[in-house]
């Protein structure tokens, strides 16, 4: 790829990402931006030089807001009759169908969504790392040739991300099972937080807090994502107050008639339903958790951390937890099950206070 | 307390660490049960010593099931008339009414509420060390003399927990907002993915592991509880309905007059809810995020907790991310803004690849 020039239309966070991982490895990248401060902000910061109207590249990404993605696809695959085009917006089917109905040539169109982000957006913020070891969705459309696909893929490959490929209607509805929805359900839990007390907070643990980790994102995004993919979350929402509404009516009279059923298959079907997750590179495993106790000097989880080391555990998963009122906080360690034994003992060698097991 | 003998009824997994716990104090234990073979695996296990009826307990524990407590606490302080009682249910209100119903003496009678479990119960699975750092909400009756307070504050620190005060009806909305709606929006949520194709479900990163962990709960414990607290947990259930509903009908229909604003509103009402739970020590401190890459040999994990801990870096939180298709994971660390050059310069050094960080 490095001989080629990549043409990038957008110069936000993704676009000037992508073009900083590109120049990482050698590819000449040109930018273009609707708005030409954002541009020479881009440009200004490395992520590529000013396109001109010599350029012949190869593969263009459009990396502009989602509601004008489509119409610049357009402009760019009639503009440059040899080159292959992406887009990088987080759902795919809009874009596909907005480019049937135009009649765009969807030989050389395939769909992107690089599964990276971060808080803050803009050149300023574009970071050549920002897909290091991500994935990388690739949705080839009916059309797409095997070359265009492998281009995209190859693109992925070149800037760090793992790809992985899904048609735009399987793409859409797979995010709306595993980040839109969670997204919706999660902020309408934490929306409720603010009709509480302060003081009842301070009973928060780890459970309200993992629900509620992702209520902090940007609204205004959201509010692009979900409506773009629609379509894919509101059956799934619509669902889900169904059994919302069966649960409420059995909980508002639970010595009725089947109520206290009803209330425990609402758990068990969330059972049922987390054990569907794929597990690590998808392989579930069962881990056991060992749970220290660390004050909070500086340089306490580092003590632990080098003494986890020199003990030679593997640690699987780790999580901190906090209890309100405790001058202590807890780590969870995750291990194998047979090397619970050693953890422990090799631990409290070492002088640290063991809380609990579930071994 | 060491001079003191303490009642413990109901030798299942909190009664019997309870008893270990108290034991390794020097605490003389006594345990009844209403199962004869519950009661002599706990002794056998050595939770404590059996009842007799020359016994004069200061303080009885009732850890028996739910929908028994309230008769078991009337019960032991007619038996007992100069000790004080206290109950683990976890919902209070319930228990205090059906006590004030039925006349008992509320002045020595304190609930409680060890926030410690495990996924396995009994007296098998009984530790001294359950309750070690774990918060104890003490639930004062409005009749409860300050020494039954005093004394079950007491009995909360012998075994390693931090008393944390609550009357009844704060506990369990407390309670409400804190752990069960959580838990209902996190099965309710978790239920959907069963109806997600199984490479749909590939695409699971952290959003919806985090908000589907606690999922993975008992239906038969959950049934109980949430019946228990109905009252509390009906009201924060019917306002989310309601925004769910909301929610549905702007999505139906993205373009329509007022959709898209409603949209965001959803999720900026989950930033402010949030945005209202205590840090940790309540104190909310901005950390930031270096997302180091290690792969799934053994010893990785180790080898980066030990060259962390060599480099002096304080650790305020750490979670693994393990992406679908990569054969590698990303650790990410939290510390504090003036810590991310010195971990990211000192972990290269080292031969560590940074995936990103947030500064």
């Amino acid at each position: 790829m490095s001989s080629d020039t990549v043409r990038i239309v957008g110069s936000g966070l993704l676009g000037a990402s992508i073009g900083h991982a590109l120049q990482a490895h050698g590819v000449d990248v040109v930018l273009a931006d609707a708005s030409p401060a954002q541009l020479r902000l881009a440009i200004d910061y490395g992520a590529g030089r000013a396109a001109s109207e010599s350029d012949e590249p190869t593969l263009i990404v459009v990396a502009v807001p989602p509601d004008v993605t489509a119409s610049v696809v357009a402009t760019e695959l009639e503009r440059f009759p040899d080159a292959v085009v992406t887009e990088v917006a987080s759902v795919k089917s809009p874009i596909l169908e907005a480019l049937t109905e135009c009649a765009a040539d969807l030989t050389r169109y395939v769909g992107s969504h690089p599964m990276a982000g971060r808080e803050r957006g803009g050149a300023i913020a574009a970071r050549a790392d920002l897909f290091t070891a991500r994935p990388w969705v690739v949705c080839p459309s009916p059309d797409s040739t095997p070359a265009a696909v492998a281009a995209i893929r190859a693109l992925a490959n070149s800037v760090g991300a793992f790809p992985i490929e899904f048609d735009a209607a399987e793409h859409d509805r797979a995010v709306a099972y595993t980040s839109h929805v969670p997204q919706v359900v999660s902020s309408l839990l934490a929306a409720r937080l603010s009709a509480a007390d302060p003081h009842e907070l301070e009973l928060a643990g780890g459970g309200v807090r993992d629900t509620t980790r992702i209520a902090a994102s940007d609204p205004g995004l959201w509010e692009q994502i979900l409506s773009a993919n629609a379509m894919h979350v509101v059956p799934v929402l619509d669902a889900l107050a169904a059994d919302l509404d069966r649960l409420r009516e059995a909980l508002h009279a639970p010595e009725a008639g089947g109520a206290r059923r009803a209330i425990a298959e609402t758990i068990r079907a969330g059972n049922d339903g987390v054990s569907q997750l794929p597990g690590k590179h998808g392989v579930r495993r069962r881990f056991e958790q060992v749970v220290v106790m660390v004050d909070d000097t500086a340089g306490q989880l580092g003590r632990l951390f080098g003494d986890l080391g020199e003990l030679g555990v593997n640690i699987e998963d780790f999580r901190m937890e906090h209890s309100p009122g405790a001058p202590i906080g807890l780590a969870e360690l995750s291990v194998i099950p047979q090397a619970v034994a050693g953890t422990v003992e090799g631990l409290q060698n070492r002088g640290w206070r063991i809380a609990s097991t579930t071994e």
